[in-house]
């Protein structure tokens, strides 16, 4: 294509609304415009880039036997209200009515249609696996839509879900998504890491996140590198950092002492001149409406997911100041569980064996030293607490780091949740009836093009991998005015298209330095420069990714462009 | 493929409420599965067909320099006021409100997205001219959704938008448009007809349509088979019958007589032992709230959108019985254009010359006769009615026919509307600030598969073009447990894979009949047979469409079905 009847609207600056790379240099680089808040437009390039990376997942989608449907957009509430998910989904969901005033929503995703699809047809286990998958327009409400298109309310998603007849046959279907993402993350040129993820609301058994590193991301994960170990924050386990200061031995009788104001850890720590780690800290939560008391290190953090998993609660909250004092007979600051009777207690797992701490006394103003867990109050110990920084892997003690995530991909053994409570059955070989078990996977479209720009890109724009760039060479002529320029650059435009090299002739009259400038910004991965040495026979290679410059003979240049792209 | 593995779940019976070919036909074979009145899930087969035609679409539109974009679904209100369309669209848009309240829609059509991104970007003369295109979702809340996907409420659609300088311009990106669709259609196999199509509520001055003959569709189109004539009735002009009785001479005055009980053309004909060419028939219109009185042939029709064209009005209406009495001073059936005078009266130029005709007298139960128009009344003449059967072509005389079809595309000279109204602006080359002139461009991507189901099929099943089939040829082994046969199917399938032949290998363990039966149905253009002349060395080619039958050497057989799919 010629870049003079393009539209690609290139601005020096990006809109000071921007803040993360990606969301900078899709507007600066003309690829998106907004036309609400969290609801963009894609332009020429974007959407060239998007059909690259739709056409990549579909082809590894096809390759593990996946069937490619196209579900509506907009659903009758019915399914959803089946699901139960028509209430769960608050907000989130867009609803409407339609002209006879029935009610409707716009998919957010498509476990609800997907599974009506399946009881409708599916009948016998000579029917089964089954892998159906989609690309398509998914719709949320979200609260804040931010960062262009990392937090949006209408996006691009590649949703597959999978029929089994069994666990066995759903850890088939679950590790060729697993291979297939790999494959589809590797062409499209991405460095990712897969985690373990959290899996609990979801009723499901199993889950990994494909997780690109961003400070753009509001994701965090825990890596250790050597080890291989990876998960979510929500669900990352670790060995803690050792207690700053031996516990005091024996077995002493706890004692109430005077902390007049003294509310926080820190404060108790520097009125006590005892470490964080030392303090037993107490946190009364609320899950699904009942009253829990969770206990941590001073140091430590509670993990509400890991706190949800335990307890099997849809939902947990911290307790409001009044049901604190109504329970606990104290204010925040001064809560402890001794004497907690009436009330389910947790325990992190880093409590366990300690002696003679500190903790409340449930009593405003006072706090009691000498408390040792499992004496001198009970309660069941669970890894209930986030992964700190300084913490180690479990088994091999290497350090952990915690890293700023995106997700581009997810995968999710969902088990019974759909097929029992929609009423999917099957019969097995002995005519038995059966439900058949489920897994849902997704994959963000244009994640992975946000992905890819906030992996790749310097102060003069993307750096995208010639498998989904717009274009993966850009031939420029230094003067268009120039005959000899102008036709030898056309005719290596002409060979680079019939070698199968996706080519952009810069054919504009501009200067060499606008046009350098907006294809280091677009992010085409390679410039053949047509210029002074056209007359030795020579055209200048640029790579975009490292700004390398070589010479390299007219002749050989398709072709050497078609053997970098691979 | 293997035919095994995948999900076609056909049906013996179409399901009783479908009542079109298409409709029947898709549910049968597995193509489509309805989720809510006009709205349907698209499984694998129609969705390998859709991408067919989504692909032919996009190679054509990008050969002719149309950039594709991706448009948001989910639009403001704001960009819908700003157009005047919120109000105009009623009850046909989808509107609801996001978590903030706020009016959004779902776009019924891109018009408005496409004005509000060209505004932000387009500055010059230098930028101009544009052809944007999509292939995206559309929604329309159809009040009686029906025929399976011919009328439905979320459809795909290919839309294209044009920016030029002045009319000169937009001639040529219509006329390009008009060769693309061509192209388009002609490379998915179909029969179609173009048409002159109305303009008026638009407000654009030229339009085309792309219609397929059937019975499934709701608009009737006008054709003259050697002349080469082609409109919508609601466009297409004609020559009519001449009146049955020649007119009686002379200077005659009006003259009332009693005429009882006789309302109906029919009736009065009848009565008075005239032809109904003999009569005036005069309806009573509201135009944007004004009343007209239109005057017709007593055997013709009202097109109401002529009528629209020339009153200008948006909306044109008969009057009630109650506005007909105060404003006529009689009932419908003994009205007339006799003294009138407060009113607009247009007649249809079939009536100019006429001489002695019969009319209402606008007085209960009488009529006029020797009512001469131009004489004894004043009207404006114009073309109002609709083409009538028998009528001849306007110039050559030949004989027209009216036949009932579907449109598939759609080629619309918007003119101003969008860009005056939305503040579309650019310099000319003098600096100037000028208003480009827009064309918009559609093609339902359904309705190409629907109407080459409609073109294309027997009792048996589908006859699809190769083109947009989901797959070019079956290759079934007669007994999938005789291990040569299935062997040399096996081989077979690879060959046509490797020569890019889209094979299908029906590997299932069915009976002959059953798999003839179902790839009848699913309409695969070709199958090969392998059966007992295997050891013959001969494999059975059969052409869906005809039925024939032939042997075919194996070891030609992927060459031949590969030169026959072109």
């Amino acid at each position: 294509m010629r870049w003079s009847k393009l539209f690609i609207p290139t601005l020096r600056e990006a809109p000071s609304e921007a803040e993360v790379p990606s969301h900078q240099l899709l507007l600066r680089a003309g690829y998106v415009r907004q036309l609400s808040a969290g609801i963009y437009s894609y332009l020429f390039l974007a959407q060239r880039s998007l059909n690259k990376i739709m056409n990549i997942v579909r082809r590894e989608m096809d390759a593990i036997g996946a069937q490619e449907m196209y579900l509506p957009a907009l659903n009758p509430a019915e399914i959803w209200q089946e699901s139960g998910r028509w209430q769960v989904m608050g907000d989130n969901m867009f609803r409407l009515k339609d002209r006879f005033q029935r009610d409707m929503c716009l998919g957010m995703t498509h476990e609800e249609v997907m599974t009506s699809i399946a009881r409708g047809e599916l009948r016998s286990y000579k029917q089964l696996p089954q892998i159906w998958y989609q690309i398509q327009t998914k719709f949320r409400d979200e609260p804040r839509p931010k960062s262009g298109l990392l937090r949006v309310r209408q996006f691009l998603m590649k949703d597959s879900y999978t029929f089994d007849m069994d666990a066995a046959g759903l850890d088939v279907a679950y590790q060729k998504h697993y291979e297939a993402y790999c494959r589809i993350f590797d062409r499209c040129g991405l460095k990712y890491t897969v985690v373990e993820a959290h899996s609990g609301a979801m009723g499901g058994s199993q889950s990994h996140e494909f997780m690109v590193a961003s400070d753009a991301g509001e994701d965090l994960i825990v890596v250790g590198e050597k080890s291989g170990y990876a998960a979510n924050l929500e669900k990352a386990v670790s060995r803690p950092v050792p207690p700053a200061l031996p516990d005091p031995e024996g077995d002493l009788a706890p004692e109430e002492f005077h902390t007049p104001g003294r509310k926080t850890i820190e404060e108790v720590a520097a009125f006590t001149s005892l470490p964080a780690t030392s303090q037993i800290k107490s946190l009364v939560m609320v899950a699904d409406g009942k009253p829990v008391l969770a206990l941590l290190r001073g140091d430590h953090q509670l993990s509400e997911t890991k706190l949800a998993s335990v307890t099997g609660a849809a939902e947990a909250r911290p307790a409001h100041p009044a049901e604190m004092r109504d329970w606990m007979g104290a204010d925040a600051g001064s809560l402890g569980p001794v004497g907690i009777t009436k009330m389910r207690v947790v325990a992190d797992l880093a409590l366990e064996g300690r002696r003679n701490m500190i903790c409340g006394a449930n009593k405003d103003d006072y706090h009691l030293r000498h408390v040792t867990p499992g004496e001198d109050f009970q309660a069941e110990f669970h890894d209930l607490r986030q992964v700190a920084p300084g913490d180690t892997e479990a088994n091999t003690g290497e350090a952990l780091k915690i890293v700023k995530s995106m997700e581009i991909g997810h995968i999710f053994k969902l088990g019974y949740k759909y097929s029992q409570s929609m009423g999917l059955r099957v019969t097995d070989e002995h005519g038995k009836e059966v439900t058949p078990i489920m897994g849902s996977y997704g994959i963000g479209i244009e994640r992975i093009l946000c992905g890819a720009i906030e992996l790749f890109h310097d102060a003069d724009g993307m750096m995208l991998p010639s498998s989904i760039a717009p274009f993966q060479v850009v031939i420029t002529p230094v003067n268009s005015k120039d005959a000899a320029l102008r036709e030898a650059s056309e005719a290596l435009y002409k060979e680079c298209l019939a070698m199968g090299v996706d080519a952009l002739l810069d054919d504009r009259d501009e200067r060499p330095g606008v046009k350098f400038k907006d294809s280091d910004l677009i992010g085409i991965p390679f410039r053949l420069t047509m210029g002074k040495k056209l007359g030795q026979g020579l055209v200048e290679l640029y790579v975009r990714n490292g700004k390398q410059v070589t010479d390299v003979p007219v002749a050989e240049a398709a072709a050497k462009i078609k053997q970098m792209i691979g």
